[in-house]
């Protein structure tokens, strides 16, 4: 078996594309050599079981894929999987090896965020419209690959990283008066979501706006999903939407909106210098925010932006940015 | 202003209603006291900005709240609020004073969780089956006061811990084959949930059943829901649900299913201590299963029943266990 590396010395951004992706380094990994055999055997094991899931119809968790398989070979004293490390590796081995999700293969990811705005989504025998759920929204499932847009009339997507500013934006109507497909991630963006966005982007060219707090590790948000992240360089392809966009919290966004702000502590600002030689952060506009960032030494949230009243974040702040951005 | 104490001291577990509730100490709060002048100041602003939110129809987290209210006051070097830990102090007094939600003032909580099963949910003009949203389900805000159940046909709740295993029910239309309505809380369940989960239960006289891992935190999960907790006993009529019963995943379970575990830990092995000694988990159920846990050593996970294949928790661990509780 031919396996290409996924290891940080195998990644690498890739400028046409704009993501992070994966090089030419390959493992190999040999049934009669000792040395391999375990993990030969459990290679086998995980890409039989999701052979089994495909042909089913049946869909499973990766925890439940590793209880499903750990169990003492008969005639030893040998597990197949000691502990689900091992048996989550082996599911990102056989995804890399055939350039493909898992999510094709029927393994889930664990979930989390929701969506609301004008699209109509199929799934199964179910059809509704994402914007007719109440305040609540649709819950985004971890797996969206036999979901449909046969409708979309929202005209971009407003990923937004907290609930409370999701919330907001819905309570003001800002879907229904832009024509935003408002995705909540809240915090880090999982698979489910970034798949979703890319395949909306790519389907049904919607362009992507990332709106989240104002401290490096947001920052990261939108960089993983713009460009990938290196856990996932080796499915970029189908995760990383580069032409996303940026809107705020930004360091300038602080100096121009005089927003309420707390003081870096000692990890954002090695977070912050680090993204300084993050390739996914090159550029005159990361370079100088981090650096104002750095200099002001304030980080803010979406939140700060009630100081003036709750709807200043529809009624000014997205509309002057994404006014720049020639959206609004 | 004479506002009920919500410290420890003033919290007991009521034997009548089964739940946390506070007890008769109040605090007095003066304005010409110089000591309470800035605690009278905040309450004041905290309240009439609730007044506001209720006039106008909005709603506003309680991060939007301090956001929106922290200033320097004109002509002094004086901040309405130094910290969010002090404004939210401030909504949990006047919750508790008036014996009110903070939702019910239109202050919302995070939220987190998603629900599917066949129940008819109308908030403003929407109006939407929860059973015929694809598998995502519907994602449950932070409110729910507003959100009206014109129809009800599922037959019980099924609060389930983790978003896989509400998966796994989904996908094996556990929903309709058994009228349970799933409500997965992903982890502790937040105020909407438990909220939406009372009033379904008190409007509509549906059962609850509670499905988690089997480890002394899923065990809180289940009392938070069912008899309430420490930090919002002041509101266990709202929140709590006594007659919530407990499915598993149990110590006995552990043995029984012999299903695959880890070791405790320290942190684990302490946590069931404290709750042998906690009024929400006497009487003989919880007394032996958590000596019983202590005894074995060992916790397990809701994925750990697909050791015996996916549909092991529908077709034989749930039937088996709701069986036994007359619901299936």
């Amino acid at each position: 078996m031919k396996i290409p590396q996924r290891g940080l010395g195998n990644v690498s951004f890739d400028e046409k594309s704009g993501m992070l992706v994966l090089g030419n380094k390959y493992s190999k990994r040999y049934y009669m050599n000792v040395a391999h055999t375990r993990k030969f055997m459990q290679t086998l094991l995980v890409a039989s079981y999701c052979r089994r899931l495909v042909e089913e119809g049946r869909h499973a968790g990766i925890r439940e894929l590793y209880y499903a398989l750990k169990h003492t070979i008969t005639g030893t004293r040998e597990n197949t999987f000691e502990d689900q490390v091992e048996s989550n590796a082996i599911a990102e081995d056989i995804e890399v090896s055939l350039d493909l999700l898992r999510e094709q293969l029927n393994l889930t990811a664990d979930r989390r965020g929701y969506l609301y705005g004008d699209i109509l989504i199929r799934d199964g025998e179910d059809e509704f419209n994402a914007s007719r759920l109440g305040r609540g929204g649709w819950a985004v499932p971890g797996t969206v690959e036999d979901i449909a847009f046969p409708e979309v009339s929202a005209e971009y997507i407003l990923v937004v990283e907290t609930a409370a500013m999701a919330d907001r934006l819905i309570e003001e109507k800002f879907a229904q008066k832009n024509g935003a497909l408002i995705v909540a991630c809240q915090g880090q963006a999982p698979r489910g979501v970034r798949r979703l966005i890319q395949r909306l982007h790519v389907e049904n060219k919607l362009p992507v706006i990332v709106f989240t707090d104002g401290d490096p590790w947001s920052f990261r948000i939108f960089a993983s999903l713009a460009y990938g992240a290196i856990k996932t360089a080796y499915i970029s392809d189908y995760l990383a939407t580069p032409t996303a966009e940026y809107v705020g919290i930004t360091a300038s966004d602080i100096l121009n909106y005089e927003l309420p702000t707390d003081k870096l502590n000692e990890q954002d600002v090695s977070a912050l210098k680090a993204e300084l030689s993050d390739p996914r952060f090159k550029g005159q506009f990361w370079t100088n925010e981090i650096e104002l960032m750095l200099e002001i030494n304030k980080k803010a949230e979406q939140q700060a932006l009630a100081k003036y009243g709750l709807d200043f974040v529809t009624d000014k702040y997205l509309p002057d940015k994404l006014g720049e951005m020639g959206l609004m």
